[in-house]
């Protein structure tokens, strides 16, 4: 599924058309299915460090077709750029202009990734220098990148090798299709945390795990992707969507708590539902979001509380009623979904970029009291997603929204969904505090 | 000056022609020239802390109309939402419901400005939600403003009052013209550090300032602008800018330095001629750079080396002999040119990126070194600038990056020059290691 201008512009006279007319011809992006393989070709490794041939190496046990140089006129799958012993910005001259001249053998939905350190953690200028070098280099290539192709990077602190295992979970993540619509991003590990699943298909088996908002949208995306990856789902909604959100529990084979997430007893009711129906729980969706848009000047104090309490307020109850808890304790996962207008602002959404902007700074703040738990908190932040809410959006307004990305189209509901599977797993324990927007790229204002 | 499609647009036929038409209708922006008002109207000062009481007794003595509680249909030339005190996400209802009941009286160019603390300082999650909810409410407000009005953010580290030196400088720079083109942006004030200036009219008074690629462009208006604020000038140049160099020079009373930025020995020539002269050095600005655009699948040893090594390479070398002279040690500061490109990435330009990437982990990682000598170190990142250089960019280009920013047009480049001159001052002296976007919100992808 794809919006229908995407669709006729892909293929057939329609693309011939478009070609010739100039216009935006986004490509149908490659999305993850169970059995897919990871790559779509060859990956070229390149990096003259010790940490690029240690990942050669392991990328290879992963039976994958690993270059440590180009084979001219190869169709490449990925090109894994190793720059983790940056120490001046003349370093990053070599291994770049190597990747440069590749670039063209990079297949359709191929896979640019950097695989660096972060900039904050540098013990001089010149190597802060060199290491915010690599931001504004892969935010750049992901802007000429085509054909669904997308450049993203890792940061990984300094106690963190290229194969430690939470290093490596990130790395299968942007590799895979599971990261189709995340575009000139970074993911930043900070401890060597994590575990590869026992079965790379269900990564999430044996995982407990409550989505609120679940009933349709975004929320409906997620449940079937935690499903799909194992886990055995609590759908949480407002008694509203009743009908909706037992349509789809049914359909992950879950169960459904009918709860307003506003309520004081919200936390303690979720954590009774998912003790009382399997003992203990491990993973919690702030899904539940809502939008009253209005300029600052119309606003009223009716649309200004509503969308700030259910969007932040209640997270914050939420998760203080499961950090008090005993059976929260397993490797406990939380992740939340903010917003690329909480990032950049947006027009008639003061009410609403607060509350997103608070989730940032919630998820940050928290990100200690997880690892003292041995958990994790994130964010994904969504730019512009296809959803019935964006269906409603005129016509004008919604082309010029999805378009003004770096994929040239809008998101569907299951990239946001499988990029919190991602961060929900047990693999991604070294992920922590961190916000991954999930946008194409999107041109926003911050 | 502003480009002639703002000037069409802004007043008679052309004003009422567009706005039939529903053409963008950017506004002339009020800018600073010596003696003007600091604000255009009365400054309505919100919150109710001890630090809001405290700074409209400040403003008051500054001689400004201060209003604690609005006057119907009274223009303002600022509201000051002051939110120094937050705990919870709920506490932003008040204050913010209060300030939007006003918006309607903001007149032409007027200026919004919050004033709270950095989230990442905050003690519990909720404080944070409620500090990172500023930044999605002032971003997005930002873009709700018209008629050339701004909405900006103040963050006072701890240890800062709304009326220390340093706030007050932050204060006045978001209030005065000097910020016209600075939009949906936050400054952090780090320390209370910060003296105001015995003239107002000439706060550079005194101090020698290093100005390199000061032969045109926004290194000419840097050069202008430091030499209206009352500082002594050492203008540096290619030779093949020889001839505008001195014109420049002779224009703003300094001398002029040929001298190839990128040689090693650059940083002890700028060092060797400001002491014969000056028998000192307070104030440097890193201005001179280069584009060589290309995609980087055309991308040649060249053009990336040339790029990163005047824009990045050079500073670290010319820092590192500043740092290491006892001849800048007074309060020194040194303010370097990013660019939103370095931010957010940008398309054919990986090297310029990278270099002004690494110019951004530069600054943040040089700024302990500077305050260990009682100075510092920041940055601005222009958007879209009306230039010589972006004159030549095709038409079509040209005038969507110039529109595609919330005030609808491109900044100029005295816009960027007062913005430098005012980090450059001692006033400034509690901001330390940040980066100031002057790209009136420019929509870029980061």
């Amino acid at each position: 599924m794809t919006d229908s201008y995407t669709r006729l512009v892909s293929q057939g006279l329609g693309k011939d058309l478009a070609k010739r007319l100039g216009l935006p011809q986004p490509a149908v992006l490659r999305r993850y299915t169970p059995g897919q393989a990871l790559v779509t070709g060859p990956v070229l490794v390149q990096g003259s460090t010790a940490g690029a041939d240690e990942l050669a190496a392991t990328l290879l046990s992963w039976n994958l077709d690993v270059r440590r140089h180009a084979v001219p006129r190869e169709k490449l799958g990925a090109i894994i750029l190793v720059l983790d012993g940056l120490t001046t910005p003349e370093d990053l001259e070599k291994p770049v202009l190597s990747a440069a001249s590749s670039l063209r053998d990079l297949g359709p939905s191929a896979r640019f990734i950097s695989i660096s350190r972060p900039a904050a953690e540098a013990g001089s200028p010149a190597v802060a220098a060199a290491r915010q070098g690599v931001d504004g280099f892969v935010r750049s290539l992901a802007k000429e990148l085509r054909a669904g192709a997308t450049a993203n990077g890792i940061l990984l602190s300094s106690t963190v090798g290229t194969t430690s295992p939470s290093a490596l979970a990130a790395l299968r993540f942007f590799l895979s299709g599971r990261s189709a619509f995340v575009d000139g991003q970074f993911l930043t590990v900070s401890t060597a945390e994590g575990t590869m699943p026992a079965d790379v298909q269900k990564p999430l088996a044996g995982k407990v795990a409550v989505v609120t908002g679940a009933a349709r949208g975004i929320g409906a995306a997620i449940t079937r992707t935690l499903h799909r990856d194992g886990a055995t789902l609590i759908l949480v909604d407002v008694p509203a969507a009743g009908d909706h959100l037992a349509a789809v529990a049914n359909e992950v084979h879950g169960t459904a708590l009918q709860l307003d997430i506003s309520r004081t007893d919200a936390g303690q009711r979720i954590l009774g539902h998912a003790v009382q129906r399997h003992g203990h729980l491990d993973i919690l969706v702030h899904n539940a979001g809502i939008t009253r848009d209005k300029l600052l000047a119309n606003m009223d104090h009716a649309r200004w509380n509503s969308v700030l309490n259910i969007n932040i307020a209640a997270q914050l109850r939420i998760n203080d009623a499961l950090l008090a808890s005993e059976h929260f304790r397993n490797a406990p996962r939380i992740v939340s979904v903010a917003s690329t207008s909480g990032i950049a602002g947006n027009r008639g959404q003061t009410n609403y970029a607060a509350s997103k902007g608070g989730v940032m700074g919630m998820v940050r703040a928290t990100a200690p009291l997880l690892a003292a738990r041995g958990g994790t908190i994130n964010a994904v932040a969504p730019g512009f997603i296809e959803t019935e809410m964006t269906a409603r959006i005129p016509f004008a307004v919604r082309e010029v929204g999805r378009r003004l990305n770096a994929l040239q189209q809008g998101g569907l509901p299951s990239d946001v969904a499988e990029a919190i599977a991602f961060l929900a797993s047990d693999a991604a324990g070294g992920i922590n505090g961190d916000i991954l927007r999930v946008c194409g790229q999107n041109l926003v204002g911050a």
